[in-house]
């Protein structure tokens, strides 16, 4: 199939999906848990044949983990379709209705997007789970994953699309693009005409080339260059943990922490405890000319460690003279993703939650909590960097746009 | 001044304008206004030198008229900011509000989008429009203007960056790009760094220069390729005053209807009407085959006409087997802007509301209401087409984003 035709029924398969009723989506979303289930064996048959690929071109072995599927995540994939299940529908909210003087009425309908198109990397997890949203959302959705895991994709879509033609729902709702030339995911980038909104999940340079080539409009996700302030007013026992905690719980991940801002004036007392902290989780230090003497083993850190998104056991060490030069280099250097302040001042927090400019602001806080599950708004498809239509966390709302709907009795302009 | 310190100055500035209070924006909302009247000799005097100019290069007369200003029109931009000032303030309001189990509270708050750009054409209208509403919506604003207006633009923005200083605000919150070359609009495009969305306000060419171009998110406007679409269970005597009013009422608009869509049940009584009207109005009519009979004077509409935007005293005919066919023909060329169905037969109105893809949907109204003002949300920066973050009329909402505040007490993720 050639990219046109993909994009085509696509978009074709969209008018089918934005009108399903909540109980047939439900419906499908159960029966696809099911199939991938049913289908274990040949998934993971499928999936060992990206492994081995993988293997013999020596992809590093965090990656090969995030490409493994077994029965265990494939149960997991299966309970998180259900859960899409049970999530609230979004589509067909009335968000607003009023009568004009003239007599029309206006009503504002939360409506699809239509169709989304995702670019992901080598992640198979990220095909059943980008389909349930956004098929739960009312959209066609068409994938391009990564071409490591292409036969896992494949086997999987197989099972998605038999399961919605099972359930009477069309098998076109889900489109995977099998064709792992660069060229293509180029070219797909500008299928403007046929796909209503991009969202690219992966690394920054990813990110990059997505926003660089795409005409069609894009919600940039997941680079994160986070900041922990300690202010001078900061209470120390909290600040050590929350840390340990944003820097180590899971380095591999968006939110967590990758440079620390330190007020100058505490230094001397809080520099030497988070010393000891980071060499006890074997983190790596990188630190500015004023932090370096506190910092046993530190190195120096060159400029371009502020702007670095290090997913390691690496940390940047910051001094600052007050809490608008911390915002300043936070606002120079960060990502739009998590900030956190540390601080029993109340001034001190609310300037910095009014002044920085992030999609997540905390206040005595580990910057992990930035999560759909965790903030208590369930699944999501990626947490935006963006200003754009959405901030942060990405549920099934954040898939959809809405219309206006006016009615009247041949009234005419004056 | 380089393209980068402009782009840098709105940066700064876009912090001390987010957090302006609602009584400093207002105040100086009004200062503008009277400053903007004080120097409309000033101003009046530079819009000639762009007028003598515009003449001189041989301008379209309509052209020339959107490019003028005298004492009224200056009047009116003043009331224009006036009105600004007395609109409800977006910033800050708390959209959600809510606590997790483990004790951290989370707030949505409204706040601004930043730094807006606003690309556009010679209308120097725009320039005190656009700034008052991303000035109250609290964000810094770069406009670059058509540079048939350049003069016009420089000496009204001296205006607004008096009255702003006299007012104690930073008269860095509006930048203008005075520099005329192509060049410097395109390199304009790609300011991702300070520039937080772009949006472009003019014909269809400018849009897709700017979306083909940008890196920055960018919210498309004002294209239209509105139709109406008459159905067999039409009242004809709502029909023709629609029509008449969406094609005739201002040609050159964006919610002007481009093309009628009419089922073949009816279109020996409708089309003799349509015809009439269209003769009385000076409309050309270009017709397809089985329309054309009906439609005396018409002439043959080529597959070109569907798709296109005349803004003149031109419509395009398209006949139907029934209501899915012309939703299908619309949803192929329209442009996601007006698009209006006349019947009295309801199943098909809502069908007609359920799959028309489009910012606003009309049942039995004339597309000319799609305004901030008709819909009684008041003074817009433009119509938007597509379906990200707005669509339809964007007011101030529509000129913010938000931010997640997170408050606790040292809480950390297990």
């Amino acid at each position: 199939m050639t990219l046109t035709s993909i994009c085509q029924k696509a978009f074709e398969a969209k008018y089918e999906v934005q009108n399903l009723s909540t109980e047939i989506k439900n419906k499908a979303l159960r029966a696809v848990a099911e199939e991938i289930v049913a289908e274990s064996d040949s998934i993971i048959a499928a999936n060992e044949i990206d492994l081995a690929h993988a293997k013999e071109n020596g992809m590093h072995p965090g990656m090969i983990d995030r490409l493994t599927l077994n029965d265990k995540r494939i149960e997991a994939i299966a309970e998180g379709l259900r859960q899409v299940a049970d999530l609230p529908d979004p589509i067909g909210e009335v968000m607003e209705e009023f009568t004009r003087p003239n007599g029309m009425r206006i009503k504002k309908v939360r409506v699809p997007m239509g169709v989304v198109g995702i670019i992901y990397e080598s992640r198979p997890n990220v095909t059943p789970d980008a389909f349930a949203l956004t098929f739960k959302s009312g959209n066609a959705v068409i994938l391009k994953g990564g071409s490591d895991c292409i036969n896992s994709n494949i086997a999987i879509t197989k099972a998605i699309k038999k399961a919605l033609e099972e359930s009477g729902v069309t098998p076109e709702a889900i489109q995977l693009i099998e064709d792992t030339d660069r060229a293509v995911t180029k070219e797909f980038m500008t299928m403007k005409q046929y796909v209503d909104v991009l969202i690219p999940r992966g690394s920054a340079g990813l990110i990059r080339a997505v926003t660089e080539n795409s005409n069609i409009p894009v919600i940039e996700t997941g680079t994160g260059n986070c900041h922990i302030y300690v202010d001078k007013d900061a209470d120390l026992e909290k600040a050590i943990p929350i840390i340990i905690n944003a820097k180590t719980q899971r380095i591999g991940v968006c939110n967590a922490a990758e440079s620390l801002v330190v007020h100058e004036d505490i230094k001397d007392r809080f520099l030497p405890l988070f010393s000891k902290a980071m060499k006890e989780h074997n983190v790596e230090v990188r630190a500015d000319a004023d932090s370096k003497p506190f910092i046993e083993g530190s190195i120096d850190a060159t400029e371009e460690d502020f702007g670095k998104e290090y997913l390691d056991y690496i940390i940047s060490v910051k001094t600052v003279k007050n809490v608008d030069e911390a915002i300043a280099h936070i606002n120079k250097y960060n990502t739009g993703h998590s900030e956190c302040i540390v601080t029993e001042n109340k001034e001190t927090a609310q300037r910095f939650l009014d002044r920085v400019d992030a999609a997540c602001v905390y206040v005595n806080v580990s910057t992990r909590f930035t999560d759909g599950f965790e903030f208590g708004l369930g699944a999501e498809i990626g947490i935006s960097t963006q200003k754009l239509h959405a901030r942060g966390p990405m549920g099934l709302k954040e898939l959809t746009s809405y219309k206006y709907e006016i009615t009247g009795e041949g009234q005419i302009r004056g």
